[in-house]
C-alpha cells in the first residue's frame, strides 16, 4: 500500500518534516522535492532534504505515486494547473493546507480524470519555517484530517496508512466542518495573537523595552504564535474568511461582556468565567494534546 | 543586609517558590508561613514548606523582619489591617501583587509609622497554583519590579538584594507606569486568552471533542494562560480596571481593522501586519525572556 515515489512541492516546515518522518519510518519511497526559490533548493541539497531536489515542477512530479502540495494555499491552484499534464495516471494528489473548502475549489477543477485527489491537513507545526525547520517527530500523536470529498476509498486508505506511518492519528471530516473547527482551534487564535502583539508593538513607544523585558507574564506566549509564517497565514485568512469572521464575531461579543464586567466591577461574573475555562485545558492534557508540565515545560536557562 | 525572619502570608505558587528559592540560596532566614485554609496549612506542613506554619496572622508576623503579602490583591487591605498591631518596629512589609497602584491604596494607609512598606511584583508564574506548585527556579532571570512609592532607600536596597538572591533581576518603576506596562504584557493577554477559551467552550456543542483533539494548532497555548488562578485574576482585573480597559480598547480597534482586511480581501495589509510582529519575538528571545526552541521546547510524548 505504500508509495514508491513521493513528490513534495514546497520545501518548508511541513514538507521537510514529512521527509524526515518518512526516512525515520524506513518507508523506502524515493522522495523528490521542489521549491520555487533557488536558495531553498540549495539549502535542501546541502542538508540532504529529499532524495533528489528538482529544478522544475515537471521533473518533480514525473512518475510520482503521491504528489503533496506543501505551498501556501494561494499558490495551490496555479501549481495544480501546471503539474496536471505531467501526472502519472492513477497517482494521488494531496495537500497539507489549513483550509479545505478553498483548496478543493482551487485544486479539484484541475485534477485530471485518471488522478485521485485526497485533500488532507496535518494539524502540526511550530513557529519556525523554511527547509531547515523540519524534524521527524513533528506529527507524532498529532491529528491528520482527511476530507475525502468523494475520492475513491482506495487512495483514501493509502493516504491514511501513509500518515499513520509518519506518526499521526488520522480522522475524516467534512471540509466545511473542518474549516469551522479550525477557525476555532487555530485561525481565530492566530489572528488574536497577531493583533495583541501588534498592539504591544504599537505601545512600545510608551513602554520602551519594557514590553520585551516583562513579557514572561503572559505576552511571550502570544509572540510565538505571532511569529508564524506571514504568507501562509495571509492565505489562511483569505481562504477561510467566513468561518474565521464568524468565530471572531463571537469572540468580540464575549470580550465585550467581560470588559463590561470589569468596568462595572462584577467580580462574580469574572470568577465564574475564569473557573469554567480551566477544565478545557485538563481535557487537552488528558487527550495527549499538550504537556501538563508547568509553563509547557519550557527549558530553564 | 539579609532578613533573620521572613513571614509569608498566603502559601500559593509564589510564596512556596520564594521559600524554596530562599533555601536554595542558603539565606539562613527563619521562614514562617500562614494560609487561611486549614487544608493548605496541612499540605504545607506535610511537604516541609516553611520552617514553621502558623495558624494565625499574629503568630506568623511576630518578630518578622520581612513580611510578604502573597494573597490575592482583594484580600491585602484586610490582612494588612489585621497584622498592623503585631509588626516589629523597623520591619519591612512587601507584597507580590500584579497591580501596584491599588495595592498601595489598600495597604499603605494601614502601615504603622515605624514600619517600611516596599511594594514589589515578581514577574514570574505558571498556570499551576497552590502550595505544591512552587519550585526554587521560578524567579531565575525573571524581573522583580519594585515600586518604592517614597520608601526609605535602605529597606528598598535590602529588598533588592533579597530578590536578586532568589534569582531575579530587579528594576524600579513608577506604580502607574507599572500598571500600564503590565496591562499590555500580562493583564490584557490573560483576558483575551480567557475569552478565546470561553468561546471554544461555548462552541463545543457544535464541534464535540474536536476543539480538544485538534487544539495543537494554536488554541492549546491559550488554554494554559486561561488555566491560571481565577481568584487572583478576578482581583487583577478589578484593581487594574483603567489600564486594562485602555489596552483592550486598542486591541479591539486593531482587531476590527484586521477583520476588515479579511472581509475585503486585503492580503497586503495582512501580510505586512504579520511580518511586523515577528521581530518582537526575536527581541524577547534575545533578552533571555523566552526559549528560541520551536514550540517552547515542549517535551514530545
Amino acid at each position: 500500500m505504500s508509495y514508491n515515489r513521493v513528490a513534495l512541492i514546497g520545501l518548508g516546515l511541513i514538507a521537510s518534516s514529512m521527509f524526515w518522518a518518512m526516512k525515520r519510518a524506513k518507508m523506502g519511497s524515493y522522495v523528490t522535492g521542489y521549491a520555487r526559490s533557488t536558495e531553498t533548493r540549495e539549502i535542501a541539497r546541502k542538508i540532504g532534504l529529499c532524495d533528489s531536489v528538482c529544478d522544475n515542477l515537471k521533473s518533480v512530479v514525473l512518475d510520482a505515486d503521491l504528489v503533496v502540495l506543501c505551498v501556501p494555499i494561494g499558490a495551490m491552484g496555479k501549481i495544480m494547473a501546471e503539474i496536471a499534464p505531467y501526472l502519472k495516471p492513477g497517482c494521488t494528489v494531496t495537500d497539507v493546507g489549513s483550509v479545505k473548502r478553498s483548496v478543493i475549489d482551487l485544486v479539484a477543477p484541475n485534477i485530471p480524470k485518471n488522478v485521485h485527489f485526497v485533500p488532507a491537513h496535518p494539524l502540526a507545526g511550530t513557529e519556525h519555517s523554511g527547509p531547515e525547520s523540519g524534524f521527524a517527530a513533528l506529527f507524532d500523536n498529532r491529528w491528520c484530517l482527511i476530507t475525502p470529498n468523494g475520492a475513491d476509498p482506495k487512495p483514501v486508505d493509502a493516504l491514511t496508512i501513509y500518515w499513520k506511518a509518519l506518526g499521526a492519528n488520522v480522522d475524516q471530516l467534512d471540509p466545511d466542518h473542518h474549516d469551522l473547527v479550525l477557525a476555532v482551534t487555530s485561525h481565530a487564535p492566530h489572528l488574536i495573537a497577531y493583533t495583541m502583539v501588534g498592539v504591544a508593538e504599537d505601545m512600545k513607544r510608551v513602554t520602551n523595552s519594557e514590553v520585551i523585558n516583562y513579557s514572561a507574564t503572559g505576552f511571550r506566549d502570544f509572540t510565538r504564535i505571532a511569529a508564524s509564517d506571514p504568507t501562509m497565514w495571509r492565505d489562511v485568512f483569505l481562504s477561510n474568511k467566513e468561518a474565521t469572521l464568524e468565530v471572531l464575531g463571537r469572540f468580540t461579543e464575549e470580550l465585550f461582556s467581560l470588559q463590561r464586567a470589569i468596568r462595572t466591577g462584577d467580580g462574580d461574573f469574572l470568577h465564574d468565567y475564569f473557573s469554567r475555562t480551566r477544565s478545557i485545558r485538563r481535557g487537552i492534557i488528558d487527550a495527549g494534546q499538550d504537556t501538563g508540565a508547568p509553563d509547557f515545560g519550557r527549558p530553564k536557562d
